[in-house]
């Protein structure tokens, strides 16, 4: 078995010059944004990836019908063709993370991608109110636009870069000419986070000219509060309880 | 030293349409069941495969004689011959299960295979009376033939997919067109569960038509649910006497 | 570089029939006994052999010379010559126990070995008063010739069989048809045993017919049971003052 | 992507007889010494190194621009040109260790490199007044010019080898006929440590000839005293106010 397996499903009209990654990370931020892009888009799957440094694991549909884990690009082609890159899992190893991404611009390449956006968030171990969207860019110049589009520059995050596809993508990207822009939503890293996915997806849509409903992502994001505030009051009324037991 | 390293022992009489799985996992429910029918059914080493993917160790017989660690298929020539694939370990990394499972498929599309039943546990934390058989396939339209033999599929379970030989063979199983059916004995996960594995082989028998006398495995769940009785017992016993010690 | 390389020092008079590998392990009992009898036969160092498999590290000697850490190969070349296997680590990941060893397989085999004494501990968990040797072999009928050297045979031990190049060299070498013996003495498994390398010594001398003198052993074995004697003493005395203390 | 990619940004002029090393250590003595030095000297970067032996990272510059982590190779072109190796990590697996320094004598090798300085820290458990700087060389008959210079060499120290970069080139180098020597400032380990640095450049500046300000280092290692002694007083008040709870 080679050690990644690219299984293109089309091989006609599936150019773009535009990448969007959103593989799984903290909060899952980037993934939430992309698959509700995909979803809402109607984006069509190209092609199934397939390696040996994913998890050896199947996962199983609602029939009970496996599925090697994967990673899989997707592709909207409207006025502007778009891929997508997702997917269950990332590397588990080092070298496979960098094997991947080196593979993935091979492939952008070959498709004609110009410019890749990577999705991520960051986690900063706490609770957000109004999540900050952080960008990172691979190419002096970029950053008037990134910063137009709502994306914040700080000097001082993210402190220890940028781990895993998201930031590979743009650093082996910019050896190959080809643009890389990453946005980071803030995100506490506890939870599974789809407000820092909305507040992600504005500047991602501004930035691309996407037009896309994000009604869904907001009512996930309105559950997620709720469950994080009945967590809290369960939480205090232990504290409560402890106190009165104390005295 | 190749990775893998396959020997024949016997290259006539070998091949076979059905492959049946019981590699060493939870509560060790596929391996019972492989191994019994072994016994049972007289099924001759056909065999051994070796690998730096393996641990680096060889077990002892009774007389002091060691035994590469390793992995072996065994086959009955029956009406319909029947393959077992079985062995001391699986991999012990995540790049080592894909290349194994992907070499074992290769072996079984040389000999014929068309059907993989991998045999595992379902491991759910607690000790459980009458243990129920869940099913994964690789092809849709197989889940009707599954329940009909008493294997239950249910949304939520196994939740985290299958990990491992028993979920890789259905998943690089289905890219080579052979038919891939796990079947899951409900276990605690803490002990070897003979019990477990009688419901499994009660089910596999259904689908197969394999009759075995399974009178040693009920035996062997006799023994084991004794124990776990005593130990039951042993536990209130401390508890008690820790109450009475603090009356 | 090279995965694993051999550096002949020597490249005449280098055969020999009989190996005893006495790498680090479990008490350091096979690494004592190997090195003593290197010392004490005065054999030469005729191979040095180095890995991106052994850990990135150099030793120093006295003088703050580095030394790149090794595995080596010494003979002793007397009426029957020995090769000896020695050195400071083993192989970091289980992939290089399985390439170290068969690469001394293919080492030995050109170099004419017909048998492979392999030397180790056994970890009990407690201290022992008289340490026994266990055998282990890889060919069905040496265990008389074993036995009568004074090791023994168990059913039950060494549970978890042998790990290691002193488990691979006869797993590894049976295919070979290299005749291998393990020699493991019983031992704490928490301090570097002299003691347990005596007893190994004396079994191993009476099945090779090597005669040394074991002095230096038995007197390292004294010193260090005085430490232990010493080390018991502070640990009475400590518990004592404690009572005294709660007293 | 190739395991291990270098990149040279120069093709003439970038020949020298002497390396120095200082990649990421203990106290990240080594590291402070070589960055100080190319700063000081206005050395110029000659090659970028990457590797799938690398975290699988990048890092942000002040402009939020993505740089894929990697060593370098800076060059100072005075009359004794010389070259430096520092970067961002050390290789993450032992494999990628060997491989990387083998990679880096194989340059050095071709540049004309007669003799390399690894420079790191020796970790010593607790804070350090005047910390000494250990020496440790590749070929007998170096030392007295080290310990000229102002290093010791001890029996004792450092017990456990040289890990890393800085023990393989000295290591490996042994087998090209390249000379290594390797200082090691002491220092505690907890912290990044310039007053460990500068002891260190103090005694590599002697053996070398070079001759640079180390006001910054010195003040540096001031600013580190005071953070030190801050934190020692932080906690001996959080003590009293323990004490006098409990009063």
């Amino acid at each position: 078995m080679e050690p990644i397996r690219v299984n293109f499903l089309h091989t006609t009209d599936i150019e773009s010059t535009l990448l969007i990654e959103g593989l799984p990370g903290v909060g899952q931020v980037g993934k939430l944004v992309a698959e509700h892009l995909i979803h809402e888009l109607g984006a069509e799957k190209i092609a199934e990836i397939h390696s040996i440094y994913f998890p050896p694991q199947v996962l199983l549909d609602g029939e009970g019908v496996s599925r090697l884990v994967s990673n899989e690009l997707y592709r909207y082609g409207g006025d502007s063709p778009i891929l997508f890159l997702v997917g269950d899992y990332q590397s588990t190893s080092g070298e496979g993370h960098y094997l991947l991404a080196d593979e993935y611009l091979t492939i952008a390449e070959k498709l004609g991608v110009k410019r890749i956006y990577t999705l991520g968030g960051y986690g900063v171990g706490h609770l957000i109110d109004e999540p900050r969207v952080l960008g990172a860019i691979n190419t002096p110049g970029l950053k008037e636009e990134v910063e137009r589009a709502g994306a914040v520059f700080t000097r001082e995050e993210p402190g220890g870069g940028i781990v895993g596809a998201s930031g590979l993508l743009l650093g082996l990207g910019a050896f190959r000419g080809i643009e890389g822009i990453c946005l980071m939503g803030e995100t506490s890293g506890y939870l599974v986070d789809p407000k820092s996915a909305h507040s992600l997806i504005t500047v991602l849509c501004r930035m691309t000219g996407i037009d896309v409903d994000t009604t869904t992502l907001q009512e996930r994001a309105g559950e997620m509060e709720q469950l994080v505030e009945r967590l809290r009051q369960m939480e205090e009324r232990r504290n409560d309880e402890e106190l009165n037991y104390i005295g």
